[in-house]
């Protein structure tokens, strides 16, 4: 089982795919966009990517990406976000901290209140930072401990994202639709016509008015031109279920600009 | 009439700021979250500040900050976006190019295809990259055409951004809720239970079945917990129009988490 996923070695993808395959060959990929599409490309079995993070909200370029993905949704992870502050050990006065952007958004306060004169540069991700950080000592980075020990930095601080309770979501790619569980997630895409007055309030009228949860949704620019949204939608139930079946296709009666991105068994509470 | 927004001189908040007011003095601040503030705080009479671009999406750190923000919205201004790549005039190799998160993420299939090698750090704004890339002969930035004259760069290419129709739009903060006009516009932030299914659908109601159409709808995560959003919800209309007053007070009676942030004017189409 080869699993791909954001690189290099000790970012929080990594705790995530741990989390998902203890087992699995990881794949490292240098964006995530790479990853998303790695199954598709029959580069690995399962992908696993960050979806969204309760402080800092939602990963636009992996929703953006999977639109074009073929592969089904299988699977989700949550893990809890510690974000740290590391640098090398004989560091002197920290000039530059370096973080992938959600790291950084996530130490938003921290960071103006200890290094208000820093120079803020973004990465591909934290462990990339961590190997910036690694060959500059006037440099620090944000990211997960595991990075500290993996390019030997020292921990200046830890837990220094602006909430405590700080989580993300993290999707699985893979190959074949799980089969339902009875506690099962679907991921839904939708262009929706704009000009027509109510028909979000239609559309999601399909599920509420059937008892169906709803427990996300984000829209997305179509990128055509300002105010044109596409909407990314979970609901609670796997598509192969009798009633989110039957929704399903009363609503790709009504649009034919809806995609199903997966079905799968929803995460452990963390 | 003193007018906050985006520093330093050079960015597309500039653009948009003498398109709103040809005559304002114009204070500039090092942050937008500072900007968004300044009303509140009686540094300025008017802030104008990004909320969403046609490409990239919502800013979420504006949007955060509009909960706190306690003066209305009074207005917005939609401006074209050409984002140009810039450097010094003996400038050699670019090894590092430099933008706000936005301007990189409107420009990532530029960049990956004709600078893969490149490093890439994220600034304060488009102008504070502008800057920079004058210091430094290997550095380039991304921004607007103004910058470059600004800072004496050389324009190496222009209009790199990934979509030809790409738009941002701002808000303008002020002290007096506008008049109705007729063209008006309405947004609201609001936090509904989301253990109850069917809450939002419920909440769209209101505006659906009255027939007032909904421009735009934006989740953010409530910072909380995982799965638990606020909801930014644009419809057309002024909160003094009977049909919409209506719809507001209904919603009021049903949660307590609305806020009016502002009505105003609908902008020029660009």
């Amino acid at each position: 089982m080869r699993l791909g996923l954001l690189g290099p070695e000790g970012t929080f993808s990594e705790m995530a795919a741990k989390k998902w395959r203890k087992d699995a060959e990881l794949v490292f990929f240098d964006d995530m966009e790479l990853a998303a599409m790695a199954v598709d490309e029959g580069r690995v079995d399962e992908s696993i990517v960050a979806i969204e993070n309760s402080v800092e909200g939602p990963v636009g370029v992996i929703h953006d990406r999977l639109l074009d993905v073929k592969s089904p949704i299988v699977g989700e992870v949550v893990i809890p976000i510690r974000q740290c502050l590391m640098a090398r050990p004989d560091a002197s006065e920290i000039k530059v901290i370096l973080s992938h952007p959600q790291g950084l958004g996530q130490c938003r306060k921290y960071i103006r209140e200890h290094y208000p004169n820093a120079e803020i540069r973004s990465t591909g991700s934290t462990a990339h930072a961590a190997r910036l950080a690694q060959e500059f000592p006037e440099m620090a980075a944000i990211g997960c401990s595991a990075s500290a020990e993996k390019y030997h930095l020292k921990v200046l601080a830890e837990g220094i994202q602006d909430r405590t309770a700080n989580y993300t979501r993290f999707l699985v790619i893979g190959k074949n639709l799980p089969a339902p569980t009875g506690q099962d997630k679907t991921s839904l895409a939708v262009y929706l016509d704009r000009d027509r007055p109510g028909a979000l309030y239609e559309f999601l009228g399909e599920f509420a008015t059937r008892g169906i949860n709803m427990t996300r949704i984000e829209s997305r620019p179509s990128k055509l031109t300002l105010g044109d949204y596409r909407f990314f939608i979970d609901v609670e139930g796997h598509c192969q279920d009798k009633v989110l079946g039957e929704a399903l296709h009363a609503l790709k009666d009504r649009t034919s600009k809806l995609k199903v991105l997966g079905s799968y068994p929803v995460a452990d509470k963390v």
